[in-house]
């Protein structure tokens, strides 16, 4: 294990991995695929389910636990939802000692045994809307892992709601598409496209597929969250039908909706240098670091450590997460690293002539230690408290920026418009807001001579007018204006 | 779908299920002997998860995440351990279209890839201790099941603890094991014995087990929460081992506990009568419930509504949990039996009368109808605090009075004890404290004659004299004090 991590020019995917070791946020297991996720990467999960959670519940969804195993014979009832997650499937047809008739599968997504139970549930008007959520694990049998990015088991909240109309249930998609879009720009401080996936790119089940997009590091956009509109097809699949107001029998309208332990992939690379990891302070499970600076004599340790303490007791009076770090056997130059490692946002040093001025030494995470400077008691809360705002929205401010900067119009204006447009993805990738037909076969083709995909429809340009543009591709009339990227 | 609940008397397994579903604490699902978790039910095990959680950090714990799946090889380690668990195993041998080179096991409990991880964490005293708590699913292949009180799939948490000395484990285990019981005295209302379990009870893979043991209304015991010291059985089956102050190489003592969503069948069965559940307030995802009853009058039901807001206003703004049924298509009764069926403690009714002397009317979840009274708006927050604390230790001391009425002790005395004890266990049940004398004999014989078994050694009775005591079966020197009873 090496003290440093990597450079993110000359190896972005090793400097990615060693901020997961180096901030302990997870390390592999020795089932192929899974991770175990460590106690601080744990405790960030926690904040995020914490602040999602309390939006779900004001917006009017409750939590429950539906079963992980279920019946394959569900998973064929609807056709795409099978043929989209059947490859990925495990599948259990021993338990007990015994054969099972049925093979179960390991949930990959739980719409076909929740919609089994809401056939159950509702039965007229005035059991809708359903509005359930659910943190749980699931099982998908990836190819290709990496830690929080795509992993065989992941934690996630799938939320899945039920509505008399289809006004309603579209309602309730866009509804948590902008509850979700929100969580990622004032809590991650991670600015995001919010649109339509193309036909190709939607969820296997759904009519629709909204996604929320954002921009790594590497300029490879990152889809961090989605929420679907799915119609009638589960209602029908699983025959949910209500007695509606006019005494007549009618399916009910269905969304689903879900983030992923994905998004603390999406706040390494989005945040993080090579120090560590850069937590915003809104989503950081530890706001502020104590580090005491110990002398060789004892007597003076002791002030210092009483005084650390009650600078420490000063911030949790205050209601910040705040700890200390006062390991007498670490150097404070290994203190600070292990710090700037996880990604605390803010950091006190606690030296003799702090004490002396009655003052601390004040860092922030996101800044060179050259910018540390003195502040005294009297104002350590408020300006603590100014800090923590200002690194917040600088961080956002610095993802946006970056994401301007690798945000570039590429119009079809001539033959060799294609050809730049490729080039470009090819050499500077992120994001490119272009034109396109709607034709499948040019998404293909472009998908495949790039490997960049339509990302979304963006709500951003949804006002900009089409008038004479042209697919980027075949030159045909422009339907949308799209983003594409590559993408993890 | 009846809308009356079994008499405890006539059915007391009817009387269970009917609450279970009356409440809407859970719904049988599609998978044989798994079970839906409904928002109601889920709510009370949230409340439970955040009590316990709270109280796992106060003492030192980290939550973190380990993969469901375990290679079949790292069960087969601690013998004992895949003895004990393998008769349960769901087992995957296929995923992502292949078969899979070695089977992998849903957790029953997760020991084995913990220690596996625990290898590669602890290298030097400096690791320890490490005291590590997750919140789960779990699947043991159950032939017979019930709601909570035992499913194929449960959620629980496992906490999984590492220790440099024998006595650091010990001491870990007895502090959980007091976690538990004061959760289980100070929140859930359930007076409780705790002790170590016989080695015929113990833990699989464990050196020692220690439950806490409650006693049902139909008299039978149900162990509520383990507390296992695993001594260094796991350490040597993974290979752990640290550097010692010493520089000496040893194997790491464990421990590891858990309370699962059975807590919520013990709630059930401890407190509630045949209207329902009874919730303690402290454990109470809705501690108060207002229901507005309405006039014909429009104008009049317009105050009434708007009287009941307001009183639900004052009680939210001093914290208290409430929540208002206002469905006026639904008769008072109706939404009086659906806040009974829940539990919940306190019922406020807001009549006209009530407007007219500026007052609200009052009654106890588990008090009878009749009881109820009318509490002036001024004293609405002090009154309410005052029954919610008195309907917390009432349950409490309802439940420990039963149990004591319920709890004989039956000593040997002569050649007709045994049939004695026999008859009692067989014609009254609860709790028998008796002596043993050790043997697995005894122990087995009264297990097959009687249906009772060893549930503990209470600590309650330890400091008793043995002096000319004799096991209750076999007349040898008594080693022990012990608890019979049927269980769960």
């Amino acid at each position: 294990m090496s003290d440093f991590i990597a450079s993110k020019e000359d190896d972005y995917s090793k400097w990615y991995l060693d901020i997961v070791q180096k901030a302990k946020l997870a390390d592999y297991s020795p089932v192929k695929g899974c991770m175990v996720i460590m106690p601080y990467g744990y405790s960030i999960w926690s904040k995020i389910q914490s602040i999602l959670d309390k939006k779900f519940k004001e917006t009017g969804h409750e939590n429950a636990y539906f079963p992980m195993l279920i019946p394959y014979g569900f998973l064929e009832k609807e056709k795409d939802h099978i043929d989209g997650f059947s490859p990925e499937f495990a599948i259990i047809k021993d338990a007990g000692g015994e054969s099972l008739v049925e093979p179960l599968v390991l949930r990959p997504t739980s719409e076909t045994i929740i919609w089994n139970m809401y056939s159950k549930w509702i039965k007229s008007y005035r059991d809708l809307p359903l509005k359930i959520n659910q943190w749980a694990n699931v099982i998908r049998w990836e190819k290709r892992t990496r830690p929080f990015l795509r992993t065989t088991e992941f934690l996630w909240q799938e939320g899945h709601t039920a509505h008399a109309t289809e006004e309603e249930a579209l309602e309730e998609t866009l509804l948590i598409l902008d509850v979700y879009k929100r969580f990622m720009e004032d809590y991650l401080a991670i600015p995001v496209f919010c649109g339509k996936k193309s036909e190709n790119e939607k969820f296997a089940g759904a009519v629709s597929t909204y996604s929320v997009e954002a921009l790594m590091q590497d300029k490879k956009a990152l889809q961090a969250a989605t929420s679907h509109y799915l119609g009638l097809n589960f209602a029908k699949a699983f025959d949910v039908k209500f007695q509606d107001k006019d005494g007549k029998m009618k399916h009910v309208f269905a969304s689903s909706w879900g983030v992923s332990t994905r998004l603390i992939g999406a706040l390494i690379m989005v945040h993080s240098d090579e120090k560590g990891l850069i937590l915003p302070p809104r989503i950081a499970p530890v706001e502020i670091i104590v580090i005491p600076i110990f002398k060789k004599e004892d007597e003076i340790n002791k002030k210092i450590l009483d005084y650390s303490d009650c600078v420490v007791h000063t911030l949790k009076k205050a209601e910040f997460r705040v700890e200390i770090d006062k390991d007498v056997r670490s150097s404070p130059g290994f203190r600070f690293s292990s710090a700037e490692f996880k990604g605390i946002p803010i950091r006190i040093e606690v030296g003799i002539n702090d004490i002396l001025l009655n003052s601390v030494t004040i860092i922030r995470r996101d800044k060179d230690r050259k910018f540390k400077y003195q502040i005294s008691l009297d104002s350590l809360v408020s300006k603590v408290r100014v800090e923590l705002d200002s690194m917040q929205k600088d961080l956002f401010k610095k993802a946006l920026n970056f994401r301007t900067l690798n945000t570039k119009e590429i119009f079809r204006s001539g033959k060799d418009s294609y050809e730049l447009f490729k080039a470009y993805v090819n050499d500077y990738s992120g994001f490119v807001l272009s034109c396109w037909c709607g034709g499948l076969n040019c998404e293909n083709i472009i998908k495949n001579e790039t490997k960049a995909t339509i990302r979304c429809i963006p709500d951003d340009f949804k006002a900009r007018d089409l008038t004479g543009m042209t697919c980027i591709y075949c030159s045909s009339k422009a339907k949308y204006y799209v983003l594409f990227a590559k993408s993890y």
